[in-house]
Order: structure tokens, then C-alpha cells, then sequence
């Protein structure tokens, strides 16, 4: 049997299978339309994108899986429920032409320096599959690329963490959840692992002292055996490692102190959704359906990949629409407000804003001053914005004083928001700055 | 690896992979939640179904499987569009107890003798999971069990022939489609097959003269070469077979004379498949959503199951929502027409209805009289019914005399319609009965 890599691999690291791919191929030449993946009937041989992951999720052909996981994968349903959606409020096609023309010429120096450059080329310049900008609640700006139109559903990634996340709040902030209770009180399967003597809070933040290396170089990484115990394919004859998402949990080994600093690793996020869905008896999809997604008006339900056991990835494994995540955010701006309704207590929006401290943050010099709260990024500035964020340059990014949500689904070859951040945090500071006066 | 068995192997065939567990539990006993499969976080070891389909398909797991193919399969949407579902007219809950009561106990004889027994008593033997009765296109009788519910989705198996068909009909009364048309001269790929000199009729009606057995004693029977190629998992390490539904295809071999006599033989209907995919320029599921899916009010997106080249199984991989297969049952028979749209000529539903031959149908002894047309079961009784069906006693019913369409969903340990018919038909012939004097 071939080694199958599992989505993990690609979607919790910052390095990526692809990294080497960087820089061959624009956003233009390597436009999957442009480069007829899957076209035809069938399509020619070498435009067939087929398993295992390392082949579809390289560059250039991420750029057209991105917006098609569930035809490689296992995945798992988030319901939009049986009503009507609600359409999301936007201006005229007259005047969404004229915001477009305004917004894409607004320029912006990158971060660290290099030429100033517009939001328009940053569009491209980032392998943009969709961007949708909200201010006021009311759509001033709406643009598909690559894969995606308004029909469609793009990977979202570690955006998913986000997601469980949120709901982790919302259970903490209702009383469902003791966020200062020990894991092992709420799991004892993890009794042993690492993660028993974290507090919830420590898994929300984060801020758990847990052994998990994502050295791709090294053979024996932790990432290769989290890896194959999530894949959902038949595992190899003789495997004798970890089943599922879970199981891997219960044998995470320590590594420094917990609560003392921020270490970004997914095994956290995945931990946290095991918590939520014990404490809630429902897994993280049909909580994230229950709680917001059948109550938000969303358009099309969304989903997530499994594992083998059918646990859903709730560290990376997500794909929505764009426009669907967009009432997502604006739940956040609005805290927990949607069309006239309160899905949860706006102490839960509160919270997270708030933000973690930044002094445990560091690793991450296109974020200074930033902490990570609950899942979400939280940029400390001076207009109090925070993020959901994907390693392919995904973004749900609020910010409450310009009353903008911008959501952007993306797929750059390189899985690296060091390197995408540059062109792309400016950008939504200068689109913030245009709001803030319009 | 293990040997991967594809839902090919068991969609297809009148034998199930579960044949041996006929009798052992009944409807209740096997109920998924009863038995408690996949329930708890993480459920216990023995109560988690997991891959390869010759376990999470036996029964009785396969009664928690029919509701979740997507959590182990690689699947495509059907997409149901962005707009407003429109509800389907419904009786009253007070009027709609009323129905149930007097359906439940409506009576019959099942074919070939035994005792009178009740519609009611029938769900249940059946192994029932959703049952739908519109009646002059309201909703009179509406009832889930098992894994279903109204927000969930069913595995509809080779009722999916039923909808390839019929668009297929689509194509062919637009003219887009020549149904005398040699396959090979659209396909010229199965020049050298048996296909290649069908016409497109035969491949419709399933008169085609191929070699296609499915006798699972034999290791060189070609269901496993098919499932084999049809498996969306990787290949194992020295596979030379076939790669996908479509390379099979080329490779049949002729048995016996083309439209000579009607052959149940799922081949057809992923040749069907092909072909409307390369006429239309889309895939089935694409073709399914824009004709249909996102233009009859559907509720929910439905799916398909695909092969290894992302090729949909247009012979058996369709899941979707119980009431979305009562608006496909109602736009037969209103002839196209749903919520004031004609969506496809009146003609595709007469040439459908009209029936096939029935000197050239064989070997049911529980449809004497039949026909098959179009990838449809016509009846050729009094009433004018025809049917989709699928082999573990899924079938939209249509019953034009009684102004009646049925939609089962079930879960019968045995995938064999041939004992689960006497003991359904007749009991759709008795509702059908009460209706007309309702």
C-alpha cells in the first residue's frame, strides 16, 4: 500500500508538502480553470487529480482540490437545516461595481517594506479564491477566483479551530464547560497523556506544555504519526499505531510547563474538540449545525472530514461557503447577534476579543503584539481586530471599528501565513481605513 | 491491505454481502439506535463501525451505514442552489394522524399467499426507515424510523439508475441526445467493448447483449474486477486492473445479441452515465442539480459516491433527503412540472411511462408483466405505476391513477428485492387503493 499522508499533514503545519513549488506559477498560470484539472469527460490523463494526498494537495493542483476535499475524502455533514437561508443584505450591482473599482485601487506598503502595492494585485498576488468584505452588515465587496464561485465550498483549514473554538466559548459561557477544570476530569482517557493535567483554558489558548514536532525532515515526527492515526483509508497491514484523531491524544508526551507560553499545535484544537463534544453528547458538526449553523440563514451546509473512527477534524478540517462564513463573522462583530436573533450570550464575542496575553505569544513576526484566544487571533490594535486564519491564506477577519467583516478563502502554494501575511494583513488595514470614512 | 471491496459490489447485485443475517434480528432489534452504533465520544470499540465496506455494509451495521455513506466514501454534491426550499403542501399534523391511523392498518395479501397483513405491520418487516405518501401532491403520510429523520439523507442505491435515466429522456427529447445513436460513435473509447455497437436505447433499457456476472463464488467474477476499479481508495501495490467505472467499460466483453432481451446490469446505467456526461459537458451530479436539484424546491443538497478518477457511480451512488425524492416522485408524475415550473418536457415522462417490452423482461417473478425503460420499473398494471427501486427495498413509486407518489427508504438485510416485493408491492397497491376513494 502507498503511504497515505493525511490532510493533517498538509493542513496543521506551516511548512508545506508544496513549499518547493513556490514561485513557478502565478495565480493566473496556475488558475485551475486555465489548467483544465478535471475537465472533460474524462479528463486527459494528466489532468486527472487523483489520491493519495501528497498528489492533490500539491501546488499547482491544491488550487482546484481546495474547493473539492469531499471527493477525496470521508467527510461529515454540517446541516444548514431544512429553511429558507437568509440572503445576506448587499448593495446594487451598480454599487458594488463602484466599491470594487474604489477598494481594489487602495494601496498599502507591505509588511516589513518592498513597493507599495493595491489590494487589487494582492488579490492575485496571494491566490485569492474568494473575497467578500462587509461593512455594516451589508456586502460592499464580493469576488470569486480559481475554484470558487458563490456556489461553492472552499477548505477552510485552521480556520476550523476557530470554529470549535467558538463553541468551546459558548458552552464555557453558558456554565456547560469548567474552563478551569483539568482535562482529565472532563476526559480520564487522557489521564496519562499530557494533556490530563492541562486546563481546558490551556487547550482553548493553546498555552499546554505538550511534545508534538512537526519536523516533515525527521522521519519519527509526531506530525507522521498523527498523520497516519487520523487518515480515514484502511490503515496498512501490520500498523500498529494510533487510531483516529483520539486515541493519538491519550499518548501525548509533556514538554515544558503548561500555561506558560503559547505553542501553536493542532493536537490542541482536536483535544479541545473532544472535549466539546463529550460535555455537549454531540460531535463538533452537528454542534456546529445545532448551535449556528441551522440558525444563522446559512445557504449551503458546510462539512468536515473524519477520521477513521468518524471523529470529525476539528483542527483543520472544515469547507464552506464564502459567503456562509461571512454570516459567521458577523455573529462575532455583532456579538452573537443574526438577523434579529441571539444564537449565544455576547459575553462569549467578549471574551474572545479580549484576547490572551500577549507576553506567552511569540514565533509569529508578521503578528506583534497579538496573542490567541479561544482559537481566534487577536491582533491587540488600535482597532480591536481578530482572526480566524487558514495556512493557505484563509481569513474571517472582524474588525469592530471599521464594522467590517472580511472573509477570504485563498490558495497560496506555500502553506505559510509568515509568508502570505505580508501582502495581506496591510491590505485589510487599508480596506479597514476606506470603511472607517465611507 | 486489506481488500476493498467497493458499495459497487454491494449496490449492484441481487445477492447481499449480508445475505447470511436474513432472519437473525428484526427491525427493532436492529435498530441503529438500539443497538447504539457510534453513539458516545468516542463510542465503545465494539460499537464503532469503521471501513471496509464488507463490515460497515453487513448487516446490521449497514442499517446505521445506509444514512452516513459519506463518512466513509469520497462523495460529490448534488447542489440544491442557494435559494428558498419550497415546502411541500402537507395535511395538518391533526389531519395527517388521522391518515396514519387508517394507512397503518390497511390490508393485503403479500404475492404468492401467506396472511392478510397490514401496511403498518409491513413497515416494520421491511425494515422500514422512511416512508412518504403525497397524495394529489400533499403530504398524507410521513414517517421515519431507523437511522432517517426529515433533516437526514439515505443511501437511494439503484433508484440512482432511475435518475440517470431519466435524465437521459431529458436529453434525448431535446434532441440533445440520439437514442438510436451507436454508443461508439459518442464514446468512441468502447468502440472495442460490447457497448460500442449498442445503441444508446439498449444501454437505456438495459437490452444490451454484454458479459457482466455477478456470481460472488467466483474470485474471477467481474463485480469484483468492477468494484475493484470502481474502489475511491488507493490501489493496492501491483493493481493492473481497470481505473475507475469508465476504463472498465471499455473492456466488456459481448454476450449474446444486442436488444434482444432486457439484462439487469448495472454497467448500463455507469454507461448511461458516460455517455450524458460527454453530450451535456457535465458530470451526472452537475447534470442532476442544474435540471433538477436546484430547481424543484429541494430541501437538501443530495450526493453521489465516486470512483478513484472523481467519476460519480450514476448506477447506484445517489444519497439524498426522503421528501427531495417525493419532489422528484411528484415531477414524474405532474409531467415534469413542480411549483408552477415545467422543468422538462411532458414527453420525457410519457416516453418513460409508456414502458418498454415486456416480451423481452425476465427473471422477477415478482414484476410478471414489467418492463424496464429508461432505467425505470414500469408495471403495466391498471393503475400505470412505475417505480425507481433500490436493492434494499428503496423505491419512488408512481402511481398515476391514484394520484400517488411513494417514497420508501429501508435498510433490509437482505439486498434482494425479490423477497422484499411480496410483502411492499402489494402494500402500495392497497394504499394506492384507498386513495383513489379518499
Amino acid at each position: 500500500m502507498r503511504k497515505i499522508l493525511s490532510l493533517a499533514a498538509v493542513l496543521t503545519s506551516a511548512l508545506a508538502l508544496s513549499a518547493g513549488a513556490e514561485g513557478t506559477l502565478t495565480a493566473a498560470q496556475s488558475d485551475p480553470k486555465a489548467l483544465g484539472w478535471m475537465q472533460g469527460f474524462p479528463p486527459p490523463a494528466d489532468k486527472i487529480i487523483t489520491q493519495p494526498d501528497s498528489v492533490y494537495f500539491s501546488f499547482p493542483k491544491l488550487r482546484w482540490s481546495v474547493c473539492h476535499l469531499r471527493e477525496f475524502l470521508p467527510t461529515e455533514d454540517i446541516s444548514r437545516g431544512l429553511g429558507a437561508p437568509v440572503p445576506l443584505p448587499r448593495l446594487s450591482a451598480e454599487d458594488l461595481a463602484v466599491e470594487r473599482r474604489i477598494i481594489d485601487i487602495l494601496s498599502f506598503r507591505p509588511l516589513g517594506g518592498g513597493r507599495v502595492m493595491t489590494v487589487g494585485e494582492a488579490f492575485d498576488l496571494n491566490y485569492t479564491d474568494g473575497l467578500l468584505i462587509l461593512h455594516r452588515g451589508e456586502v460592499v465587496y464580493e469576488r470569486y477566483a480559481g475554484c470558487l464561485d458563490e456556489g461553492g465550498k472552499h477548505a477552510a483549514m485552521s480556520m476550523t479551530k476557530s470554529l470549535t473554538g467558538l463553541l468551546a466559548e459558548i458552552l464555557v459561557v453558558e456554565g456547560a464547560l469548567d474552563d478551569r477544570a483539568l482535562v482529565s476530569s472532563i476526559i480520564p482517557e487522557v489521564a496519562d497523556s499530557a494533556f490530563g493535567s492541562a486546563t481546558v483554558r490551556e487547550v482553548m489558548d493553546m498555552t499546554t506544555g505538550i511534545q508534538y514536532s512537526e519536523d516533515y525532515s525527521d522521519p519519527n515526527a509526531d506530525i507522521w504519526i498523527y498523520s497516519q492515526a487520523a487518515s480515514p483509508l484502511p490503515k496498512p497491514a501490520g500498523y500498529v499505531g494510533p487510531e483516529g484523531y483520539w486515541e493519538y491524544l491519550t499518548q501525548v508526551q509533556p514538554e515544558g510547563d503548561h500555561g506558560a507560553q503559547f505553542h501553536y499545535k493542532t493536537v490542541n484544537s482536536d483535544m479541545l474538540g473532544w472535549i466539546i463534544s463529550r460535555v455537549s453528547g454531540q460531535p463538533v458538526t452537528d454542534l456546529a449545525a445545532d448551535r449556528i449553523w441551522s440558525k444563522m440563514g446559512a445557504e449551503q451546509a458546510a462539512y468536515m472530514t473524519v477520521d477513521g473512527t468518524g471523529v470529525p477534524f476539528a483542527g483543520g478540517g472544515l469547507t464552506a461557503g464564502l459567503r456562509d462564513l461571512g454570516r459567521l463573522g458577523l455573529l462575532m462583530l455583532n456579538n452573537g447577534e443574526i438577523n434579529g436573533a441571539q444564537l449565544f450570550p455576547a459575553e462569549v464575542v467578549q471574551n474572545i476579543r479580549a484576547g490572551g496575553d500577549p507576553e506567552k505569544f511569540a514565533g509569529f513576526p508578521t503578528l506583534p503584539g497579538a496573542s490567541y484566544k479561544s482559537q481566534w487571533w487577536v491582533m491587540h490594535n488600535e482597532n480591536g481586530a481578530y482572526a480566524a486564519r487558514g495556512v493557505h491564506g484563509q481569513t474571517i477577519y472582524v474588525d469592530p471599528a471599521a464594522e467590517m467583516v472580511l472573509v477570504r478563502f485563498a490558495s497560496h502554494p506555500q502553506a505559510k501565513n509568515g509568508v502570505i501575511d505580508p501582502t495581506s494583513l496591510p491590505a485589510y488595514q487599508a480596506i479597514a481605513d476606506y470603511l472607517i470614512d465611507r
